[in-house]
């Protein structure tokens, strides 16, 4: 019997891998991509393509973006420090337009694979300084998904699955457990090194072990 | 006195040529950016960074987009012939999202260089069967800019200008030689050669060569 494709947004990080496992437990084949833009954070490349093998993505892809000719994060941006405290307002590692520009490039994939959802692991909760991880910016791509491709004019372009959005991070992960992900091949840490080992003390790390805590599962996350 | 700054998108084409040109006369610092996206045409590349010298761009831009990686477009994908002449619906030579990618990356650029306004080429009537060419796909564009970033939430998100979406390409002509442009500096063709000369068969110097006849200006264009 044949599945229906899914486009699944792969960062290597925690949420990510989550809706991987939650989309194949939906029972679609998922073709997975991650994004090489330039990032710090490198080893999140290593660990999207091991999470994608170990959650049997029907292919895998990595798509080379050149985000460091953009500028204005501390995430692609060697002159911007990474924060190990959030302040007031939107992150300093809040990188211009990166979910639009994911979802976009997600967008053309599932027209070329024919898939009928592309599931993204944004997080209105832990991320809510961030404009592209808010509901009003999922329905706005909704729409622009219903116009933008062939797929689209033919009636049958992608659904958007946030799965994650209204979740605190503890329920993230109690979700992933119950589905069998082992977290311990995600790295979410912006300042990992090259083993993927995490630093512990970011806004990213602080939220992963917060929520391993909450939720009353072990953390597997190797640290420095 | 300081400019307003804008992002335009540059193919190296006439298209988006003129709409710098345009950009400039409204006033404009401008900032250009054009893509690496592994195109056949990459003298496009060439032109785009003439065109950009020429008429006075404040900053220009490569970026590098992995689109290869996807396919499914005669443009980026070698199993993929570029027709001669356009049968019926939407072109081979379609890249899945393009324009919502290029956009994206486009709004991303406007945020760091705190443009008001993004100037894109689009025109709906020679390329009526690109889905991403319609003015319903620039109307959800548009409202996706409002919420997907920190100018958005601040109420300065962009607005985005397509200029020659309603014009036949006679007009669009008439339009830049009346401001000076050069159309020599630029190329349409997908199946340029090394040195940008033309094929003048494809689909693209087709409609461009027609549209000088149509404009009564003198084609510069190199033909092979």
């Amino acid at each position: 019997m044949s599945q229906a494709n899914a486009v699944v947004l792969l960062s290597g990080g925690l949420d990510s891998a989550t809706c991987l496992a939650l989309a194949r437990h939906h029972g679609y084949q998922c073709h997975t991509v991650a994004f090489d833009y330039g990032q710090r954070h490198r080893v999140e490349l290593d660990a999207a393509a091991r999470v994608a093998d170990h959650l049997g993505a029907a292919s895998h892809r990595v798509l080379s973006l050149g985000l460091g000719g953009i500028g204005g994060s501390a995430l692609t941006d060697d002159n911007i420090d990474v924060p190990e405290e959030q302040g007031e307002g939107i992150p300093a590692t809040y990188v211009p337009a990166r979910n639009t520009v994911f979802l976009s490039l997600a967008l053309g994939l599932a027209e070329v694979v024919d898939a009928s959802v592309i599931y993204i692991g944004v997080n209105a909760v832990d991320y809510s300084g961030y404009p592209d991880c808010r509901p009003e910016f999922m329905d706005a791509f909704r729409h622009l998904a219903a116009v933008a491709t062939r797929a689209g004019v033919e009636g049958r372009g992608p659904t958007i699955e946030a799965p994650l959005l209204e979740l605190p991070k503890w329920a993230i992960i109690r979700q992933g457990a119950d589905l069998g992900l082992d977290y311990g091949w995600t790295v979410s840490c912006y300042q990992a090194d090259e083993a993927g080992r995490a630093c512990g003390r970011c806004d990213s790390c602080r939220f992963r072990r917060q929520g391993f805590a909450e939720a009353g599962v072990p953390d597997p996350t190797p640290y420095q």
